[in-house]
């Protein structure tokens, strides 16, 4: 096949140089991109159409060889790394063999739509972020809001966290928590936040009605003052002797719950 | 208060060297030993009473102060470490100024107990494990079973995400998946396996029953031949355009509805 043979001409100091500055936050704010590692995630980012290049490793996989390959066919540029140079970029293992530089997403509360959405306030951990946002995508959440103090989405562990699905569903972020809500009352919806000391789930009804779900700080949890401003707190039922649960599984509860009973709403 | 001018013996360079060794699979099997970070996962290990010695920083916090004189109070050697030594053990800033080396959980499919298991088949991610026993912990889960090439549950990354569920509920590991399925047979429970193209949960009746649930590889899922020595397989349907969930949120929203099913049964 012509594309075994294909030669991408060499990442440039220059290019490598950018990827660099954005690994960091600052970089990524004064480039306006961010880095989408590993051929899931570079898919996902062909498809919504934010690359602005592509770098493929010497030592390339078939599925990031066959990823460079659609980029180029997509008129995109696509250069080639030493493995020295993509150690520089990538945390995981050469970044599975390729690394898509991206435009950064912008995202207002305007641009939300749907009937169920989920709020992040001052969610710190990456690997939750991300995990948080696949989660959303994959129950049809319509819209995720970060407030500001919820670790960046572009950082390249919440990218990587999300298998992609940054690129599936908008993420507004540095959302005052107050505009959030403000928003939320505009749209009619319900907002419930996930607390420990919240009414038990299992006997919250209603949760077929378009909802926004808040969760919070790992430590923390969403603040008192937050918690005020919503229609009720609801609590996930725990049986067992774990004191929590971590906030990525918790919110995974709640809009599970949204989303069945919303499907069940449809049907019905 | 007295707590506060007590000065605990310098950890000598051979429990420095110990410790040190606990970061690597095979010196944790040498050993017999493992280490436990952060006040909230060593006050679960003394509770637990896996501690041989507790390593205390000395920049140390005021929870990780109050839990050396716990540990002193209960008999146990308390040393403390100057944080070029704590630098040395722990991954996390300092490890929260306080970790305790624990004896290893020697635990067999016999020490298992209750209606509610989880099986995890070839779970490969660390933060992935820890996080499954958490939310077994606290769905009431009677027993985690870790079949061969699933990550060590001592390794420090599994015993940090389970923030202290490793000593909360029994974990057999390295238990080849025949012998798995035997155990449950033997106990009489339904078997599920969590799988991408699994009849859909939210269809699913009897989940008030003694059950076993299996997931398996981030990657791959459970094997085929694996699932074929199952009642059935289960998917968690999704809304979005998500291809799939974390399994550790698959894992949630399955034992979350079993879980539910279960209290709903006693209660009628």
């Amino acid at each position: 096949m012509a594309a075994s043979q294909t030669v991408w001409p060499p990442l440039s100091a220059a290019k490598l140089h950018l990827a660099r500055r954005l690994l960091t936050a600052k970089g990524r704010d004064v480039e306006g991109a961010f880095l989408a590692e590993g051929p899931q995630v570079v898919r996902e980012a062909l498809g919504f159409g934010a690359v602005a290049f592509v770098i493929v490793a010497e030592g390339r996989t078939p599925p990031a060889k066959s990823l460079a390959v659609d980029a180029a066919l997509a008129g995109l540029p696509v250069f080639m790394a030493t493995d020295a140079q993509m150690a520089q970029i990538t945390d995981t293992v050469r970044g599975q063999g390729v690394v898509a530089v991206c435009r950064r997403l912008e995202v207002g509360l305007k641009d939300l739509e749907g009937k169920l959405f989920l709020v992040l306030d001052e969610v710190r951990d990456p690997g939750n972020v991300g995990t948080l946002i696949r989660t959303a995508d994959a129950f049809g959440v319509g819209g995720v809001i970060a407030t500001t103090g919820t670790a960046e989405i572009h950082a390249p562990k919440v990218v990587r966290a999300s298998v992609g699905s940054v690129f599936h569903l908008p993420v507004a972020q540095g959302v005052a928590f107050e505009d959030a809500v403000s928003w939320a009352r505009g749209q009619g919806l319900a907002l419930l936040g996930a607390d420990a000391h919240g009414d038990p789930l299992t006997g919250v009804t209603g949760l077929w009605r378009p909802t926004v779900w808040v969760v919070g700080n790992e430590a923390h949890g969403v603040p008192d003052a937050h918690l005020r401003m919503l229609d009720s707190t609801v609590s996930v039922p725990m049986w067992g002797r774990a004191e929590s649960l971590n906030v990525a599984t918790a919110a995974a509860i709640c809009l599970w719950e949204s989303a069945v009973a919303q499907a069940r709403s449809v049907e019905g």
